[in-house]
């Protein structure tokens, strides 16, 4: 049960050797984060996170969702950026849990919010408003639509127990919110910044209602965080990563292609695109994070990928063993030539698209390598969400950056609320 | 009714002066293009496609759809890339049909069909299978796994209504397919590209199966021809576009990130990815198409956009009038300090979130332009499909490349037969 990294295809541009040469640099990063000296320690909470979760506050949480499962046929979860990607990426991955979740906030949309309300007028939503200043813009605003609309269905005792808050422990809006009406709320730590908080309770409250499986998460995360928080570069397979990354930037490599044969990894690149872009992308420098769906985009992107600008290199996702196999059907004419593979699983031959695409590429001077995980489940997801975390850290530092701070995202409010007449 | 595109943020980039200052090559251009001779003219039919659309066949379209759904709760519709991503792109944009559609074919996951098949069981489908060959893998892949299916539930004249082929006029394995088994059958033309083919039978049959508005889609595409097929710099946008994205390009911006504030934008920028990303780049060239999901991204890679490498530029996609308004709701306490929009339409704050980021954007050095549509209905997204076809066309001529072939994309395929065992 484990998550590996194949670096078969970084002949020429990241080799082992390559790696080697900066061991110096990334023993110094390494310490950093670990002594918590670098730029932006003090959000560095998330580093040894999944071992300081109590179990009892998962039996807690867990027991919370069979609660409100007893009196709710879904979930609407509030949250915008790393409050909503997380959440989705879980819920996808894992292929849906007890009772679906509704993302509300993520957008300033009437009609994707007026649709939302259709959907939840025949049914018996709980909510979790996630907001650490409970004044951000979109979930704010989604917060008075929903709970203006769940007024209209329910009044006293029912009401707030349908309304969940994961906030600030004592500032803020949303606490006081929280506080003045008696709603149940958990607190999101000071020490741990939006796109690393998908295993506080900014993640696990919303998964655990839904029913989804939180303990194995976490305690994928714990093996995480055992296996990539120790300096041994032949080991720590996040570490490679982060090293790759850099040594391939320092050649050129300003794009990085993350792509996955498996669909249910769709959301999980969009969290991993939200976490990589805020923590590097800063003082002009850093990598551009974008993903492909395969086999899809092998019918366009493909294109691109083989004979386009060679400035990107590229990530695959694979997932070893799926949960369920289809055999190809035989067929008597074998018109389409694929009777060579009836009999066999449908994924036997996604394996092969993966190392022929992953060939090709490399063949077209597209560096690539992949991390493979053994399952598509909760236990591996929570692996690989510390993996990304601790490698992101690792390649910000050594790109120069502060991976924890993000001074550029406040541009664009500052102008709206001007515009808006906000103080 | 119509587009209109804001080049308000590119001064100082691709200001006016300088697309006049290659008008003669943008004429050169569009007159190969007109005059169907430049390089792979031969793929060139969709240029005057809406045009030559009869009505007729339309109206049969429209009415086998009434046929269809007398019978089946849902269509399969069996195609991918080009062949996956127009249809998708135009049910979400256009908020669906009348009876669903579920894709098959876009990969080779034996989970993802798997998990199809069992949504399928207590559905009543009927099928298309889009293959210009009926040998590309994962379409035909699937299609065994489909009929498989199909041969469980029904068999003699009921299978056959409930399987339709768009393939090639006389060859290819799924056009022997058809004929041997007496499936309806429509033709996909030898002078249109895969991802060219939204327009023709490829869109058209399981647009029209689901209940969507072809009729209104191929009226926006016919606006679109007249509108934008014509050499006049000043109106047509197309190519005001295009001119603007080369410039761009010869000025290091190698990345056009495509970004909308509408949910139902998101498989448009699937499609247009499909459709840049394979048409322009090649040779060592082209920009590489990126998309966001606003304002969730604002969260994240909107730290990117402010402050990452200045290797970009942003092309948004603006809806002006949304199918449903949203009231803010006022709030006693007004703790979020919100109530300076109460009672105004949610889309108010939408529109200013966008006039910010555009500003906020361009202020950090990333050049950026927006095309507006009027409305989000079938007939604007006709206009759009046509819009950026015959956009790609020309900034593909002036990049100097042929943007109706795509070499790279065979390279893959070739290693995975090797690797299978296939001729």
């Amino acid at each position: 049960m484990s998550i590996s990294l194949d670096r078969g295809h970084l002949k020429g541009f990241a080799e082992q050797s390559d790696i080697e040469a900066i061991a110096d640099n990334i023993q110094k990063v390494h310490e950093d984060l670990e002594h918590r000296r670098g730029a932006g320690h003090e959000f560095t909470g998330w580093t040894d996170l999944p071992g300081r979760i109590p179990d009892a506050q998962l039996d807690e949480l867990v027991a919370l969702g069979e609660e409100v499962r007893g009196h709710s046929d879904c979930i609407v979860s509030i949250g915008i950026g790393g409050s909503y990607l997380g959440i989705r990426a879980a819920e996808e991955f894992v292929r849906g849990g007890k009772i679906p979740i509704f993302y509300a906030g993520l957008n300033i949309s009437a009609d994707y919010h007026y649709r939302l309300l259709e959907q939840l007028k025949d049914r018996n939503p709980t909510v979790v408003v996630i907001s650490k200043s409970g004044t951000t813009t979109e979930p704010a605003l989604a917060f008075r639509i929903i709970k203006d609309f769940l007024q209209t269905k329910y009044s006293g005792d029912e009401l707030k127990k349908r309304i969940i808050c994961v906030t600030d422990a004592k500032r803020g809006a949303l606490r006081t919110i929280a506080d003045d009406n008696g709603y149940r709320s958990y607190v999101i730590p000071d020490d741990i910044g939006g796109r690393f908080s998908i295993l506080t309770p900014v993640g696990l409250v919303p998964l655990a209602l839904a029913g989804i499986d939180i303990k194995s998460l976490v305690s994928g995360a714990r093996e995480g965080q055992r296996l990539y928080s120790h300096f041994d570069l032949d080991k720590n397979i996040a570490y490679q990563y982060a090293a790759t990354r850099y040594l391939l930037y320092r050649k050129g490599k300003v794009i990085e292609v993350a792509a996955s044969f498996y669909d249910n990894v769709f959301y999980v690149l969009e969290w991993w695109k939200q976490l990589y872009g805020e923590s590097e992308a800063k003082e002009g420098k850093g990598i551009f994070p974008s993903s492909l769906s395969l086999s899809t985009d092998l019918h366009s992107m493909g294109q691109l990928m083989q004979e386009g600008l060679r400035n990107m290199f590229e990530t695959f996702i694979d997932i070893e063993t799926p949960d369920h196999t289809l055999a190809v059907p035989d067929s008597e004419e074998d018109l389409d030539g694929f009777n060579i593979v009836a009999g066999k699983d449908l994924d036997y031959v996604n394996t092969q698209a993966h190392i022929a695409t992953a060939s090709a590429h490399f063949e077209g001077d597209v560096p690539n390598m992949t991390i493979k995980l053994c399952k598509g489940d909760a236990y591996h997801l929570g692996q690989l969400f510390y993996f990304f975390e601790r490698a992101v850290a690792v390649s910000g530092y050594l790109l120069g950056v502060n991976p924890f701070n993000q001074p550029g995202v406040e541009a664009y409010k500052k102008k709206m609320f001007a515009l808006l007449g906000k103080k």
